[in-house]
């Protein structure tokens, strides 16, 4: 791919502060969104300067116009032929890379969550949608297979029947069956969407430790690959590190006091 | 077992195709269908069939009568002293054996599934059930363990409370409960429960690619005993394989000009 | 610790019989039951006195007052300069000292349970609780880790996503949410809450056979350690080892005969 700015496709995601919250807005409405390379690339940059910005405390992950991501552009399906050896485009960073970013990543499903789309808005640690939010795997339908750690998330997050009900049919999930089956934490009014998210967001910001979130991310999500003795020896030496640090003084010290905490940022790695 | 014929118990698991699904129908109704080895042998050698015949793209498993299946024989199970060395029955495929039918298979639970005959609706993908349908694990109130896999899928389906309290308790569970924790996928109007099932599975045969369901189905087995990362490398492995198959092709041809997909058949292993 | 008697916490944690049922009340109700190493030691000096006794059959836990444990005991906190080397109290037994007694554990959950009192709740087996309770992971409000294996367990109970809401938000959640989401198995009236959780965990001991609870229990705890094939042959080994002993002839038997099953008590180990 040629570049010919430095940023030449910045308008790809949006990108706006909201207090310690950094909203991130894929932006192809005309195209609901749909993944290409070069917005995933943008996508990944802009989450690799939040994690190196302190006073981004949380990410809340939107999409422009009626869809969140309508899944992989179509156009790049067609050109599978054009494919190099590997048969993959080359990727700096792998697709999961959104799942080690140590803050909390809020998803506000505005709309149509398809394919890879949905599998982006998996990769978030949260979920909101509205009411009229459409989630599909579609993958089964397009003669694909279960990409990128979806057929290992969805069983975790909503057990494996209906892991295996929305991957084989990829029948249209809506907001309401998406709340009760565990797919989405919160259904909120389309008007209101956004902005709950991000006062969500922002309420983590106010009052969690970005250190303990940080490391409580790192847990859960290695948890899942691990045994419990593990995990517990891993807690207890995380524990030692927590008292050794500023965030449990201030955390406890603010607790009695009755007022708000006021944690340090997240250093850059 | 002396055999006089070469199908003497065939009337004891009904079979019928509707469309490009199979119906298969547990049939011991004055016995609620109990399990006994018959029974076992002519439903699993069905199954046999159903993976061989790439015009059976779905499989629907009901019970005839008030019952889906009522358990292990209480008669087999008094003749325990009567069994060999091994203690078991002579089992020529394993009792998990469905789970490794590359088709989608559907329970439609109609009345009773308790202890042995619920781990056979666990087998399945997915479960409808009727509102009146009564699950039980019955294992701890007969002095029996959990059998056959059961302590390892209900906690990975309902979570690991839900596991224990229907394991410990052996209570029953009707439908509206079932759903509610997701130990079933939907429930139906018993009037309707078998057409609403082969109505899904048809849905299923006409919509989704069948290489792309066995894949799908496969890696959600074996994502639950695999890390993350495994699980995404192998994803990638199989997303390379689509490419090269017809039904990523026909997939996103029949997608974009809004037509039903024409995938073919899935070959005998 | 100096102690001056054998029993001198022997008030810090209530003892009580309900025919089979062992009622465990947590009572430093003026500091909302909050940990300490007095407490733990009772606590857990009860919980080794009940599975040496064949006569308790279930244990439910509670707390007096307004409260079920409102965590560590914050004083104990402030106290982390004072810890030795190995920075963490010296403690006889591990924590998750309840997840190995082989008795079903019920949690009747009465009020705040929060930070280490919701860990000790979800080392219960199943849980009970009132509209009104309220539970918060607390931890990374106070700059804290996930303790004691919570990362593991919560997801496995209510999945990633809504594991990793109530670990890095800290926030309340009540009963009904709790019960939507998996977190709880009841919601009982405040005054029926300890009746019903001792009523349930009497029929457990009334109708359920403890030598295939306590197997049950190591079944479903290992079996999140595990892949399938290893818990299968698990179980094939385990049901051998039913087959043997006398519960399953009773537990038949009394079937057959309907009436309530006479199962031996558990021995001690």
């Amino acid at each position: 791919m040629s570049q010919t700015s430095p940023h030449p496709n910045e308008d790809l995601v949006l990108s706006q502060r909201h207090g310690s919250v950094l909203l991130l807005t894929f932006n192809r409405p005309d195209k609901l969104n749909a993944w290409n390379n070069d917005l995933e690339n943008r996508y990944f940059a802009l989450l690799d300067e939040a994690e190196a910005d302190p006073d981004v405390r949380a990410i809340v992950v939107t999409g422009a116009g009626r869809g969140f991501c309508a899944g992989a552009d179509m156009t790049d399906l067609q050109r599978v032929d054009e494919l190099d050896d590997s048969g993959l485009p080359d990727r700096p960073r792998p697709r999961e890379f959104p799942l080690t970013i140590r803050k909390p990543m809020v998803a506000a499903v505005n709309g149509a969550a398809a394919g890879l789309g949905l599998v982006e808005a998996l990769f978030c640690d949260i979920r909101f949608c509205t009411p009229d939010a459409k989630f599909t795997t579609a993958f089964a339908r397009r003669g694909l297979i279960a990409e990128y750690g979806a057929a290992w998330i969805l069983p975790r997050l909503i057990g494996t029947s209906r892991a295996l009900d929305l991957l084989l049919s990829a029948r249209v999930v809506r907001g309401d069956e998406a709340l009760a089956i565990g797919l989405v934490d919160r259904v909120v009014p389309a008007e209101n969407l956004v902005d709950a998210a991000v006062a969500y967001a922002q309420e983590l910001a106010d009052l969690s430790s970005p250190w303990a979130m940080s490391v409580i991310k790192q847990q859960v999500h290695s948890s899942l690959d691990t045994d419990f003795a593990t995990a517990v020896a891993r807690a207890d030496d995380l524990m030692q590190q927590s008292l050794l640090g500023p965030d449990v003084v201030e955390g406890v010290t603010s607790y009695l006091e009755g007022r708000k905490p006021r944690f340090p940022g997240l250093a850059a790695r």
